[in-house]
């Protein structure tokens, strides 16, 4: 007689268009967590949450119709309980429908030093407790909202036919000049010949140099797996641990490599507005009341293209104080992008051909021998959401860059070998995935959108 | 007038039942690697691979009819190039359609050290060039496979409404008496209260402990992420970095939890059939000719259920000599599961309920008191390939268990107080995501289905 279901469930059969999909269904049977519990003597109210979708379902139970009614009035805030009753809508009420209680059988308790009372708690009081905070509302919304962003990855990419590649956590390549690396070993000091692999072990920085091997077999490639960086800087921005996404393309050039993040991007914002309305509405009226029409206007825009050496003149050309200087060479600062992004072009725009000083060793040199084809995706609100480039495919140009910035050959030879072996002209990018889950829903810190966040002298469990 | 197409998009328009297709397509352009070359002086083919799809597109060529035939005809094995040419249907040859060159240009030649000639080369060779091997048949059909099965398992769980969460690879806890770990440092020394996190930290062997706390709020929830053993065990089915998919299940028993693995290896399987035909056709051909039989039989089957009592019963009435010693309390070895599995049962079974003290901390006890609510998905042909188990919901007796195997509760006091603040019966499994490749395709080393393997003593690049 009753029918188990779960609160998505009924959502979906009680929506207000939709009541005469309920005709069948008249007894459930429910269970999840007490988010709320009030009663008045006689007739009480439990905000049940069974995690299978944003909304709480209202459980009305009776003391003329509930034989444990005192019992369950103290069922606390966090406890998991099973309940059976009668499936109600209440076209006139703020929620579709209600559950009038036969019988509500408490599953696990919640003791009384549960963090997670009514009352709102900082965010930084949350990080202390990254085991329970997904039962919060912001965090419950971010972490299902990652859930779903993370397949809108895999199926923008899988859609196209690209190759999902794993590349290696553990890597002996010293990085690219990207940042510190955390070490790997179980050796307590530095005699690495004895080390688990008898040499230097590192965490990854990038997966791009290895999955750059894969484009060579496959055409279209990504990646999407953790990243980290050993650097002490305690910003809202920067975390340990992190996913990255590094597709890459072969037999493309830059403009088929902002093509290609520019299809993503509005990709996915459509993917979580479609998959994730009510949390996306959480954020909007919580967090950052701007959210939903900044990622729309996006979705909607056409992404501008201006050179690195455009934005300099337009920045030289401005009528405001910058904190940092501005010329030609200079990297540019959040402020120069976001002006060049909200002022100069008043959205979406990639900057491009940046001075090779400034980037990383495989990006494909111009004509001009002073640029790169590079590519920087700013936005509004934030600045730079992706990074790519073209990559250097002639083996003597990228083996003179290699020896301009230093970079140890030796080790990068297979990668140097790329080239020699069947090499065409190739194309990438990197998006940090947390950065743009934050991007999305206005979240201010890394640390709030990460499920067990890592930061220096921060390692909690 | 030439219009670009993949190779995939070419079988597809030019399958024996759908050649109408192909009348708007007279002229078309390609890009891709030189497989094979050969000429007669007048008539050149070359096998052209472009990374989309498991065969290649022959493409022919005509001394009358190419400029640069001479040029052309040289162009080494492993070459990059980009072909504008005629096609033609084949109904009567091995493949369905070919391309008559008009324009044949060389992107990126390929040195003459090349390593993949034409000769087959053994699989401990190809794991010398990590960099270069998924351009050989067998690797570029596991690798795409790889990803196909990854997306089958994200679909799987996301069409149930699971939420994917991206458990931290650093970790504090000292695992769960899986296996020696890896430690993650920016030191040279021990002296971890001046390390980056300011205490010792690993790389994670399971994400199963994180994950119960998301299965608290979001009820059904999956990992899928790279784990770690810094274990010297130098066999085939070891691998020092692997990735694993750890679903958690709450408001759930053994029994829900072994109807969820059992969908999931059918489900994947079908994907696996569906999505990457030709590649499961290699494997049947060239590494194990019994694969899609086996694997069609599992996806056919009804999985069968007996404890580990009947086992061990079942042996010691076996009229078969096994290596190990058979008595209650032993932790089975292959040939004992093999035994089970292909004699007893014939087709896929679950041992369950295992005796404690050969199981993990957080498996349910049993009212016996001696076995926990653990089980293990045996298969014909190699044995385990899914372990699962109930968890442990009661504080006192998680707590009691903890003591018994030497647990570090300060540690886990996070992990226990799970039970405390709401917790209910939940279960979970662990899938090793390799070992379930090498399962699909019979391939028979861990090293050759991850792309980059990292094994003791053993990490390129």
């Amino acid at each position: 007689m009753f029918e188990f279901m779960t609160v998505r469930e009924l959502y979906e059969i009680c929506r207000a268009d939709n009541a005469v999909e309920t005709d069948n269904v008249e007894y459930v049977e429910l269970e999840g967590w007490v988010r709320t519990n009030r009663d008045s003597g006689k007739l009480g109210f439990i905000a049940l949450n069974d995690g299978s979708y944003f909304r709480n379902c209202q459980v009305v139970y009776l003391k003329e119709k509930l034989k444990n009614f005192d019992e369950v009035s103290h069922i606390s805030t966090g406890s998991a309980i099973h309940v059976l009753g009668k499936l109600k809508l209440t076209p006139d009420a703020k929620q579709p429908f209600e559950v009038e209680a036969t019988e509500i059988i408490l599953e696990g308790d919640c003791d009384s030093d549960y963090p997670l009372q009514k009352k709102r708690h900082s965010f930084e009081f949350m990080r202390e407790i990254p085991h329970l905070r997904p039962r919060a509302n912001s965090f419950y919304a971010i972490f299902r909202l990652r859930s779903v962003l993370s397949m809108a990855i895999h199926e923008f990419f899988q859609d196209q036919g690209f190759v999902y590649v794993h590349t290696p956590i553990i890597t002996s390549n010293d990085g690219e000049g990207a940042g510190e690396m955390f070490r790997v070993t179980t050796i307590d000091d530095t005699d690495f010949s004895k080390d688990f692999f008898e040499k230097e072990a590192y965490l990854t920085v990038t997966g791009q140099l290895h999955v750059e091997a894969f484009a060579m077999a496959f055409r279209d490639v990504y990646t999407f797996g953790p990243a980290f960086r050993a650097e002490n800087s305690n910003t809202s921005r920067h975390a340990s641990e992190f996913w990255m996404v590094e597709p890459e393309i072969a037999f493309a050039d830059l403009e088929d490599d902002m093509c290609l993040i520019e299809e993503m991007v509005k990709y996915c914002i459509q993917y979580c507005l479609d998959n994730a309305p009510e949390e996306m509405k959480f954020f909007e009226q919580m967090v950052d009341h701007d959210c939903i029409n900044r990622i729309t206007k996006v979705r909607d825009s056409h992404f501008a293209r201006m050179t690195y050496t455009e934005a300099i003149d337009h920045l030289l050309k401005a009528d405001v104080k910058f904190d940092n200087k501005v010329e030609w060479g200079i990297d540019l600062n959040a402020e120069h992008e976001r002006y060049i992004c909200e002022e100069v072009v008043g959205g979406p725009v990639f900057l491009t051909d940046y001075p090779k000083e400034i980037k990383a060793f495989y990006m494909r040199l111009n004509d001009d021998n002073k640029t790169v084809a590079a590519c920087d995706l700013l936005v509004p609100g934030i600045g730079e959401l992706v990074g790519g480039s073209q990559r250097e495919e002639r083996y003597d140009v990228l083996e003179k860059l290699m020896d301009e910035k230093g970079m140890n050959k030796e080790t990068l030879q297979w990668y140097m070998d790329l080239r020699r072996f069947g090499g065409c002209k190739h194309a990438g990018f990197g998006l940090g995935f947390d950065r743009f889950l934050m991007y999305l829903t206005g979240m201010a810190n890394i640390r709030d959108v990460e499920p067990f966040p890592r930061t220096p002298r921060n390692l909690k469990f």
